[in-house]
């Protein structure tokens, strides 16, 4: 299991590799298949977490970036979310904030979203739309 | 409504200020209850936060601290949960990663976790126990 993450990138994605169903382990077989499939993207960062405490919706993950939102979405399969993934990391990337507009976030990032946290230096009251 | 937090405040409580009940706003209230109870706790910052995406499950609040793990917690009221949640944000402020241990985590902390976020220069693999 290799993480890789250009000293560059911007946005990482954190992925529990405890995450489990009845049939085993999954996080680490989605943490696998996105080290593959985020190798070409320079500004996408991968890294593996012990448990993001959502351990009844596997697999969960989460986007962070410095003085952005971080997102955690859960209910993720590599068989069935793996472009999603890959697709809703690259529009947080480029997002300001890392809001990303609903109506270009992935289904699965809409319907998945567990949490998100703001930008500790920006967590203030500001008309931010309810997303 | 005022947020107060020291220059020096290592701790900050994220309280989501749009978590509703059928009844109407719970944030608010309990950003006000915890804004008094606080005013005398120099570690630990108060600041609300429009949406914590965590919708079904008022009140929502999240601790976090710079190079600390983040927590987000529901099912909080300022009614039965105010002194549990001054008790969960000191002992929060004391640990060096924000990993309180869980016995020293008061019950509704315990209970109310929805999903824990690793400070993002430390997003590695490591044998941190699943809680």
């Amino acid at each position: 299991m290799n993480a890789h993450s250009g000293p560059s990138a911007a946005t990482t994605v954190l992925v529990c590799v405890t995450c489990k169903s009845e049939a085993g382990l999954m996080g680490p077989g989605l943490f696998d298949a996105l080290s593959e499939r985020l190798a070409a993207e320079p500004d996408v960062a991968l890294k593996a977490v012990e448990c993001l405490s959502v351990c009844k919706r596997p697999c969960t993950i989460a986007l962070a970036a410095p003085g952005k939102w971080t997102y955690v979405i859960a209910d993720l399969t590599s068989d069935s979310h793996l472009e999603d993934i890959v697709l809703g990391a690259r529009r947080y990337a480029v997002s300001p904030d890392g809001v990303v507009p609903w109506r270009e976030r992935p289904l699965c990032f809409r319907k998945g979203v567990v949490s998100r946290i703001p930008p500790l230096a920006s967590a203030e009251l500001r008309p931010i739309n309810k997303d």
